[in-house]
């Protein structure tokens, strides 16, 4: 993808954004504050800006005259940036130059994981779980006629060196026709032990070579979404990618409802059978999309929380949910996937990622494998942040996990105009230092219609740092405007107009909402600092952060920093690694290491409740402030805030 | 039981028989001929007796004067002895001393081996294949709330030392409800490895104390019928056995038209249903006499003919019948019983004998295990006779086998009034020396409707030692009486007059049949030479003979020595193991011992096909006589001869 520079007047700021990006875009990334309200669609007319140098491609608009067109006046919204351009953003306030170092530093771009299988083999990880072995056999003679087992096996040991083997009925099944019609060339599949004790089985035997078509699925289970690859076990490569919504839903938003579900006659049989619907379907669809024979899959691996584990392998779920929360297993025994009724073939062999507890599943095992933080020495915390906050500490030597319960004011719960992460929900935001007035960025740049999680994260970063709101939560009693007002008693800022939004109200965030967004973070930092201290550690010693998951992905950094929801670390050091539950599937896909490895690290992640830990309700109360009670913790943002003050 | 001693007079023999026994069954244990032609309905009258000493229980007839009652005289196959008795056989025709002397020697009862569990114990070889362990565990606790699997197998290595531990997705399912309705005291069923390197896998676990009840399942599934046994794993008892016809004998009496109806399409599928819902039915019954609850079966072993195996196992078998005659597999891995049809439950494992060949299959191989011969340092040849006869020679050092195709003579097939082990069969012949008239015994003491395999033997035997005809199996052209004739232009011998048969028809033994006969014999006789010299070995040198199969339980040994079927040996040391293919399963379900040495056993045994081996057609040709060309092969047999020649 080429790249423009776009410069900033009269911030003199310079940013380096993909060609296609719209301008208004652009001055979110690079700090500058243009109002903007309507999320993109032209509407409100108030981004107004002066191309001054080379030209930009759209952003003309009814709301902006001939004339001022002939300046160069665009809307910013609707204006896309395809060459290197300068643009002046005109001061129709009063600006002092002091205002302009209360703008956002530039956004600093954390780093991105992706599974790289190259790197892999580099690393001296890759060892193939799946072989196929190509394999000419001598046709049974009078002088030869040994039973059609003994003879592959025989080929297999002195052809290809293959040792310590093992077979199944379905095998056994399917040779001699396989034999006979590959004329006695045949590709048998072999699955590697995990265990160095282990054997070597033999789940598949197909006439003629195949040993091209050799492929694995990995899904991930999600509460909300179960998604799916189709991996080339050849080359790493992912030649379909599927997503769904888990049919369970209907029977629960959460987990602790889907288990009472499962407690009711034939309930556990229903959302079992409504779980593996879904897989189905997503696995449907990655097939199609990939154009391989299923009889080519060789291995699903499956990744999910305990309690989708336990509901998709129909194992009951009822004492997860209740104290002393046990799960039945941790490690669970390959299976045949179809017999859980997976149509996929009568060969392929299914994984299910291990699981801590109760509340640090599968879904984290896997994205600890995928993310690598168990093979470095780099002290990490790993974090997947949903209603449900599952955290990791450790390095290459120990590992320790918790789970904090968080509310669902991140997807939107609790907040009166909050929503899910999705089409027109408000995801981005800044504020004029001076009027207040928003800019504010949708998904899909479509009307607003509320406000997700990250959305929410930023506008409480913004308001606290400008000082619109206090510590606690609360709106500055002195800046009531037409934004800031009251309503039945209750403070808020009106984010949105209700003339611009989709839903016909004034949207807006109110200090209950700041409540909860305060509780939630609040859960999750004293989360880890109870983690870290609970194995001797404070979380200046944190050298890295690693945030896995759909929301975790979307988090501004900063601003999460600037809340305390996350502590504060160079963003270079912070990793976003997506699913990472799909993520480790795929590598346990790919490599047998990760599949050694999974059972040790799974044995050595200590885990701890935090209802049994006396401290965390301390350290709860210590970080129901923004950023903390203690600011010196957060000292980029004490610092920030002792310029703002002088 | 109680017995009593018969003597018999003129000849001046005692024989003891049990309470209840009838007088003509004595005269035949003696070698004491009564011409007896109606198969013991008191049809004929020619049976008669004079008791001289104590009474006997019935045998009176409207065949008898009241005077002749009064002198003692009583039909011998009515008669049931009750006490002590001397009876006198009339000489109703002249007789001499030297007449005497042609009297079939006393019947010497070779040794008949049951299965037995005490002394599996006493020689060490008893080594549970399955165990169930009580344990009572901690119930959870907010300071201890490990998933149920660890704890479960926490305390199996700390209580129970148990240790390398595997389970299955159905053990997982189970536990959580298995441990809280127990009050955490479960019991849990164990499988032990076949190899020393192999796990020990967890395959049900029971809430309280089930330990008493602890079963296993044994099936013999044999062409034409399907025996199962009970077994309680505590005793090595049997607890309920029953057998019922192979359902696919519907489709193809033998192995060779059964291959050939799976080769149709859906054929294989259909065996496969068949085969399974007659083992069902089996089981069905054995359940119901042991009065078991089916969760308590832990294991079901399996033992048949390699066409069985493959059939019941939905295992193509067309390469079977067809040269080079190539079995798919030896060994098969372990499998889940319900995964094939069987209903029992969803833990079972199933354990399937191993094949050698196409025609040494596993019914062989369990009678080798369950006979013992491969642990004992005795000579020994095993033989397994019917359409087809497998031959197994060898020690505990070695072991070589074949099969032979001996034709349908023995089951009936190829001899004219032919028929199977059968109500009203005729299982047993004596011959009157002088006069050749018959006595003869039925299945069942009915009127006869044929003869049986063990029927036939004997006639050739006796007519052959007595001179009726020669060493080719041809009438004495001399004796032409009302009993031989030519019918046709073919020589015979009435066994039956029409009046006293069921089917209204003289029944008769033609020279045909003898032909038949020795060819059977001849192609075994002839396998056993062939197998021995394969090895370097002749006949002289076998130690022991074990004889197995339905079949070989009828033969009576001497006669089956005359003709040249078996070679001449000192009858205590044939042993009759009766089905070892049951046998064998049996002792599987019982000791690991077995199971571990199958595997070794089944790979030592050295396969011979005899159509591949030159000298075998030389060998048969030799033994297309009475006993063979070389009487001297048969001293027992040629000594009567030249004394009966003096």
């Amino acid at each position: 993808m080429s790249e423009c520079s776009v410069t900033f007047l009269p911030h003199d700021r310079v940013v380096t954004v993909p060609t296609g990006e719209s301008l208004i875009r652009a001055a979110l990334q690079g700090g500058v504050h243009i109002n903007a309200s309507c999320g993109g669609e032209g509407v409100c007319g108030k981004c107004r800006i002066i191309v001054e140098q080379g030209n930009v491609d759209g952003g003309l608009s009814e709301r902006i005259s001939p004339e001022d067109v002939e300046k160069g006046y665009r809307l910013a919204c609707l204006a896309k940036i395809t060459e290197d351009v300068v643009v002046r953003v005109p001061v129709e306030s009063s600006m002092d130059k002091s205002v302009m170092n209360l703008q956002a530093a530039p956004r600093r771009t954390a780093t991105i994981k992706h599974m790289d299988f190259e790197s892999l083999k580099e690393e001296g990880l890759f060892i193939p779980p799946v072989e196929k072995i190509f394999l000419t056999l001598s046709p049974p003679s009078a002088q030869n006629n040994m039973p059609d087992v003994t003879r592959l096996i025989e080929y297999l040991k002195l052809e290809a060196d293959e040792h310590k083997l093992e077979l199944t009925l379905s095998v056994i099944r399917k040779l001699p026709g396989a034999m006979r019609d590959g004329e006695f060339q045949v590709t048998v599949t072999v699955i590697r032990p995990v265990r160095s004790d282990g054997k070597n089985l033999i789940i598949n035997v197909q006439p003629g070579d195949t040993t091209g078509e050799n492929y694995a699925v990995a899904i991930d289970i999600g509460t909300t979404t179960i998604y799916g690859q189709l991996i080339d076990l050849a080359t790493g490569g992912c030649l379909g990618e599927a997503g769904d919504f888990n049919g369970q839903i209907s029977y629960g938003e959460d987990v602790i409802t889907r288990i009472m579900y499962a407690e009711k006659p034939g309930g556990l049989e229903k959302l079992q059978e409504v779980v593996v619907g879904t897989i189905n379907s997503v696995l449907e669809k990655i097939i199609k999309k990939s154009e391989v024979d299923r009889e080519d899959i060789s291995t699903i691996t499956f990744s999910g929380n305990t309690t989708m584990t336990q509901l998709f392998l129909q194992i009951d779920p009822r004492n997860i949910r209740r104290a002393p929360y046990v799960p039945t297993a941790t490690l669970y025994p390959p299976f045949l996937a179809e017999t859980v009724g997976i149509h996929i073939n009568n060969h392929a062999i299914a994984l299910m990622y291990p699981q801590v507890s109760s509340f640090v599943g599968g879904d984290i095992v896997a994205g600890v494998m995928g993310s690598g933080m168990y093979r470095d020495e780099v002290l990490t915390l790993f974090l997947d942040i949903g209603t449900n906050a599952e955290l990791v500490v450790g390095n290459e030597d120990w590992l320790a996990c918790t789970a904090c319960s968080a509310g669902p004011a991140f997807e939107g719960g609790g907040i009166e105009f909050g929503m899910r992460a999705a089409k027109g929900a408000i995801e981005d935001f800044s504020l004029d230092p001076v009027t207040y007035e928003p800019m504010i960025f949708t998904i899909g740049d479509v009307r607003p219609k509320g406000i997700c999680g990250s959305g929410l994260i930023t506008m409480a970063a913004i308001m606290f740092e400008m000082g619109l709101i206090n510590n606690r939560g609360k709106f500055n009693r002195e800046h009531e405007t037409s934004r800031v007002r009251q309503t039945n008693g209750i403070w808020e800022y009106v984010i949105v107009w209700q003339d611009e939004t989709q839903i016909g109200r004034d949207i807006v965030l109110t200090e209950p909402d700041l409540d909860n967004l305060i509780r939630a973070k609040g859960a999750i930092y004293s989360g880890c600092i109870t983690l870290l201290e609970e194995v001797g550690l404070s979380m200046d010693m944190v050298e890295r952060i690693i945030l896995a998951g759909g929301f975790g992905s979307y988090i501004d950094l900063e601003k999460a920093m600037t809340i305390g929801l996350l502590p504060e670390i160079d963003p270079d050091r912070v990793t976003f690694i997506g699913n990472g539950s799909l993520m480790g599937a795929r590598m346990s896909s790919l490599t047998n290491r990760i599949r050694k490895d999974v059972v040790a690290v799974t044995q050595k992640m200590t885990n701890f409740e935090l209802s049994e830990t006396p401290s965390y309700m301390d350290n709860y109360i210590a970080a129901m402030f923004l950023p903390h009670t203690e600011v010196e913790k957060f000292p980029r943002l004490k610092a920030r805030m002792d310029k703002r003050a002088e």
